[in-house]
């Protein structure tokens, strides 16, 4: 028998994993079960109602199986469903926007402009300025939708990558009211072009900061279960689910986790 | 009262609306019903067994709205899906593989190298190789992830794109066993970028002749249906289905369809 809690972890695929690689090192006194919902994926282009209703599912299935916290490792679907679910969640819910949010608010200037990169879907919620609002930044969003694809096609490097990192970040300079003092990867699949991104950011406009909210989100997941952050004497236990495509998720898991991970359980959400 | 026939058109998403153009110009005397299944949008990187239960399910959504014949646009769900549910379906289906790699034959000497340009599930399906082959010809498939979102950019031309064809190109040139005599596109986003690809081929290995399945596709579908190949006294009507983000749908659709559409259903598939 364990006392050691369990955290379900949800995102829309295999980019949630970049957030379980910072609970893991962050909390390895807990054990995760993971759920990437690959049949509706990406989430950046749905809809608020269809990503809502995924999610809802989503969290019930966790639930069902024991997790007593679920992080919303996607930065979609805590944007758009997180905040109409938050309320009446049976365990506590804990998204990426808020941490991504406080943790530049932790390293610029008061009234300071950040620069914030993500899916077209989380950009048109408007979750994230809302929540810089809250600690008295204003946030410029710009859509990268190549990102996505980029990174699950590899190309996490080399000339076409930068060019089209040069065009998303040129508009976003263009838009923002003043130089943005850092950079949000508001998206769980920008950390694999992160070193791209710093080297772009530096020739167009100098060394800005750029923070990855899956480090912030961990270390709030951290004060919410404190006795988790003391490792246990045992290595967590991980259990993987996926909604569809079950080989693809265990192929494109160690780009993302830094592991191999051993099998990946194919399940049915009931919308 | 009408006895117009009703033609059900399936696709992932609005790609498809590519194929509704072509069956529109050919087939002027028959309805249409359009439905896009934009909450699994995109098919190409998912399973085979998911696949084919969306399709499945459109197929039986659009036969239940009165489709006497049902146009399956989408390749990868052609390729995946059709061989399975030919033989059971409760009317014809026409798939776009079967008539792209015909087309390619008509226009090339026997025993050519045709290079097919699709998504990683339709090359992954060899498909287009096996329909290639019926016809005494060897198919070089070439998988194109970022096509598709370069197409939903609006990408579609320019130095970052140009340099994205030439890398798959170049690709599939190498290794391709003799210089191919046609190239297919077997993806209903790629003929929006089919200006572009004529160029960059020339470049590289001389003026290759573009086949776009669409126009094939509906020329078999009039040997199905050959009153409708002549106009009746009305506009053919159009309705459209869609399983998620219905308003994006409404906004990307003139993109493809080359006309602006009045209204989009918004619908649940049972699985």
């Amino acid at each position: 028998m364990t006392n050691r809690p369990l955290i379900g972890v949800f995102d829309s695929g295999f980019g949630g994993l970049t957030v379980l690689r910072e609970l893991l090192h962050h909390l390895p006194g807990a054990d995760f079960l993971y759920l990437g919902d690959t049949a509706h994926l990406p989430y950046g282009s749905k809809s608020q109602a269809a990503i809502t209703r995924y999610t809802r599912a989503a969290i019930r299935e966790l639930v069902s199986r024991g997790a007593e916290l679920v992080v919303i490792a996607c930065n979609t679907a805590s944007a758009l469903a997180l905040p109409s679910l938050q309320d009446n969640a049976p365990v506590p819910l804990v998204g990426v926007v808020g941490p991504g949010a406080e943790a530049a608010a932790a390293i610029v200037p008061p009234d300071s402009t950040v620069l914030v990169l993500a899916t077209e879907g989380t950009c048109n919620s408007h979750a994230y300025a809302e929540a810089c609002a809250t600690h008295g930044l204003q946030a410029v969003e710009k859509p990268c939708p190549l990102f996505v694809p980029l990174v699950e096609e590899g190309w996490t490097d080399g000339p076409i990558t930068e060019q089209i990192a040069d065009v998303y970040l040129q508009e976003a300079l263009a838009a923002a009211p003043q130089p943005p003092q850092a950079i949000v990867l508001g998206c769980t699949h920008y950390p694999l072009l992160r070193p791209l991104l710093q080297r772009e950011i530096a020739k167009l406009d100098g060394n800005i900061p750029i923070v990855d909210s899956a480090e912030a989100t961990a270390r709030h997941t951290v004060t919410l279960l404190p006795t988790a952050a003391n490792p246990g004497s045992a290595e967590p236990r991980l259990h993987f689910l996926a909604t569809d495509a079950a080989a693809k998720f265990q192929r494109f898991a160690p780009r993302f986790l830094g592991r191999e991970i051993p099998t990946v359980e194919l399940i049915t959400l009931e919308d």
